[in-house]
């Protein structure tokens, strides 16, 4: 457990042998893998993504997106992106557990008035709104909506590394503002270094830490980095992780919760539960889905650019034609 | 590129944007990559490896061992366990390019007496020599042995994540008083994390700066850290990088050149030759010596040993009961 520049001191908590209690960490397996197959998981690995969560003594699961039916085809989604109350409860029950449940509402892509109940009709203990820059007043509102019906509250600025600065100063001041308990870094193309996840830190923090938030990480792992970024992340500061089993999710994935919670050093987190769920439930899917490290990741990485011209290649006959992409990618800038 | 903590201060190199002029980059392919096939490759393989590192501009490509044919049998081994002058000839000619060619050297496992020919004799134009804590003698001798001979060289330290602190001090300091150009700080078994770098880097540069030396970095993946350490050297000030074409080396392998080059942002490095040579030579043999990121090899890292325990679970018919191996590893001392 990385302790530099925590803004913890007391005790043992500085130093490298032992951990920083305020982490808390989300799975956001069935989430954000559900971008690599319409969300359409079975109940099976649901309940053994929930259940190895539980065992495991992760914080958060994230069961999938809160998406509007007037925008997505019920027919072509699965009910994780929809995650309506009777099919969560399908899989959690009454969630008699300490694991809280998140499900993520997109700007613009969830009818939040209707489909998100008042909390004591729901299982469900958190919003976390994903927001592009363009879409923060609506996200802001989805925010209230969410707090107001007795939700904890999350928001993540997707995208950053193709914000301006000056715009993403504005949109911060602005989320400042809100109810959310944390604000996620988000490197939704996997193009960031260590030293932008440093300077991109140091500015959340500011923003948040003034409005008694935490700063929260979402990397991808483009560039071979989702681990490592989360691990600068909790260097400077960020108390709320995200991690999925196997590292399943859009494209190149994300960071691996089995790596994650090794490094924290927290004694109520356990490895094994995890490992379990990742060879019986997740690792069967690997070559349908297709996600996790591969060149035409590296080359949206970057590029900066969102990977589903990648995503597009790995699913073509071409794909194991690395030279074709790449020329393709430095050549037409729609790539 | 990063910058951060550079020595250089003159005109833009400490930017982001720009480059460390300084550094150099050796492709370890066919070396480490020999440690899962007994360094067998065919002709074609190495060719493709030597014309990319060429086309690519990296400074250093590493051929292979200068083992002793009294302790590793010619039969088993293939030619670049040895690098023979006439094998090496036979890829590289005269080597009419910029690119130098190394050879590794292990302390007690290379007759360099004999081996190490006069470099008027030889196309090889560095000896790296590769030693334990214990070896620091006979590595001194090699060092001095190959540096009369006419030749470059540098010192691996190996498995430091497992040497005692005093011990490691009493080494640095000898190896500071030898002929070597660089010290190499090597994660052997990929167990390192950034924060362990940090502090290893400011104690190889205090003992290799002030014998006019530089340090160079060797990560392991088993961690999905091996890149993110390379630039975690970088950023502390490493001029001496290794990396490996698709990562290709023992267990879960090294930092893949095609991230570094791009990282470096230096214009004389280029990474499409290295993409067309892991399309059409490495990645072909992915299948059959399996080397890259997989759960025993995390567990070793996160064990700190050898990762030789899980290339044999790996090449076993459990290979695929994840948790069967953890039980294991964390049970069996030996495991």
């Amino acid at each position: 457990m990385n302790m530099q520049n925590t803004t913890e001191t007391s005790g043992f908590a500085g130093r490298w042998v032992s951990y920083r209690e305020e982490i808390k960490v989300l799975d956001a397996t069935i989430r954000d893998g559900g971008l690599m197959n319409d969300s359409k998981f079975d109940d099976r690995t649901v309940k053994a993504v929930y259940d190895a969560c539980v065992e495991a003594g992760i914080d958060y699961m994230e069961i999938g997106y809160k998406a509007s039916k007037k925008v997505f085809a019920r027919d072509r989604f699965g009910a994780w992106r929809f995650c309506d109350e009777a099919d969560i409860r399908r899989i959690v029950g009454d969630n008699p557990s300490a694991l809280k449940i998140s499900v993520m509402a997109d700007a613009e892509k969830t009818d939040y008035h209707n489909d998100i109940l008042p909390k004591e009709q729901s299982v469900i203990d958190m919003v976390r709104v994903a927001t592009y820059i363009h879409q923060i007043p609506t996200a802001l509102d989805m925010i209230k909506d969410a707090n107001d019906k007795g939700y904890e509250t999350c928001v993540n600025l997707m995208s950053v590394s193709n914000v301006l600065e000056r715009e993403l100063d504005m949109a911060l001041e602005m989320i400042s503002t809100c109810e959310a308990k944390a604000i996620c870094l988000v490197d939704s193309f996997g193009a960031l270094y260590s030293e932008q996840i440093d300077y991109l830190m140091d500015k959340y923090l500011r923003y948040a830490k003034a409005s008694g938030k935490e700063v929260g990480v979402h990397m991808h792992n483009n560039l071979q980095l989702g681990f490592s970024n989360t691990i600068q992340g909790i260097v400077k500061g960020a108390n709320f992780l995200d991690a999925t089993i196997g590292g399943l999710g859009r494209g190149a994935g994300n960071c691996p919760m089995e790596l994650l919670l090794r490094f924290l050093h927290n004694p109520k987190y356990n490895v094994r539960p995890v490992l379990k769920c990742l060879q019986e439930a997740i690792e069967p899917m690997r070559e349908e889905l297709g996600w996790g490290f591969s060149v035409p990741y590296m080359l949206t990485g970057f590029m900066n650019r969102h990977p589903r011209s990648a995503i597009a290649w790995n699913d073509s006959p071409e794909k194991d034609d690395l030279v074709a992409f790449y020329d393709k990618i430095i050549v037409d800038e729609e790539a």
